[in-house]
């Protein structure tokens, strides 16, 4: 009996990665991605997020909004959403520098003034600002970990959706 | 025997909600919240996000990006709550203006250019452009559905957090 092991650093499978990155670098085309999420109403600020095959993702309100508390809200899983690329980018960017992560969290808030979603004024109705704060415990000096820090903002997908004005188009199709 | 049974409109509690607006109208302090998410990592490209005292919500990249596919990744997340914002939104608005909503459905869609991400080139790394169709079936005429539209669109949290651009800070703390 033979048994093989391979033990991935970070657990993380660097061939996928890099086999990507060489089929983007050849063609630019490949780099081109869609995705999707549809979201089914289930009465009162209930719904249900439906992403490939996966389990649905259940959101609701606070009571204090109005909601049944049975979820976390949207904005809430915005910030979740941030805080799970940096951990990608993390993980990524550490392997491929050859560092190991020990232990990895991120904490994410932010400040949202509810007065334009409330319609008592009108304006910008999203987080004033939000702040992610990164717990690395890793196998390497400062100077490496602050270029691993750089790098993996630079390139967060999440972040720079957040960072920057996105054209969002928001359509109205009614079936009935 | 009495039996008391009171049917909401939507099934939305807008006493909550009317109780809130004037409780933000009355001490504009009301209306600051501050919202989180702690992400941990779990190893590879997986993490979990703790909101409040809810499940931990699971995040994973696909196995052509390098992970082991067992949820939907960080960015179909971001998409997911515009989704649930935008479900919200008309839930609260049409109950507000006495509009039954029989079916509610918000397809989101975004595209993404992988090249800053995988660091092929530096640029913007996030959404370039996100579209959401919302498949309203409700108890209205067309214009009102399109003013409650209108009103859904001026002030949903989550879909002004991605079309403006949103002071993000994103700090390493090393822990050892």
């Amino acid at each position: 009996m033979t048994i093989s092991t391979t033990t991935l650093l970070n657990d993380v499978d660097l061939d996928a990665v890099a086999a990507l990155t060489e089929a983007v670098r050849a063609d630019a085309a490949a780099g081109a991605t869609t995705w999707r999420a549809d979201v089914t109403w289930r009465g009162a600020f209930r719904s249900a997020a439906r992403v490939r095959g996966f389990a649905d993702l259940p959101s609701d309100e606070p009571a204090a909004l109005g909601g049944t508390d049975g979820a976390p809200n949207p904005v809430e899983q915005l910030l979740a959403a941030l805080g799970h690329c940096l951990a990608v980018g993390y993980a990524a960017n550490a392997t491929a520098r050859g560092i190991e992560i020990t232990d990895l969290r991120v904490q994410v808030r932010g400040d949202l003034d509810l007065h334009p979603f409330l319609g008592l004024r009108p304006g910008h109705a999203g987080f004033d600002g939000i702040s992610a704060t990164v717990h690395l415990a890793a196998d390497a000096p400062f100077d490496q970990l602050a270029a691993l820090h750089e790098a993996v903002v630079a390139t967060s997908p999440v972040g720079h959706t957040l960072s920057a004005p996105v054209p969002t188009t928001i359509t109205l199709a009614t079936t009935a």
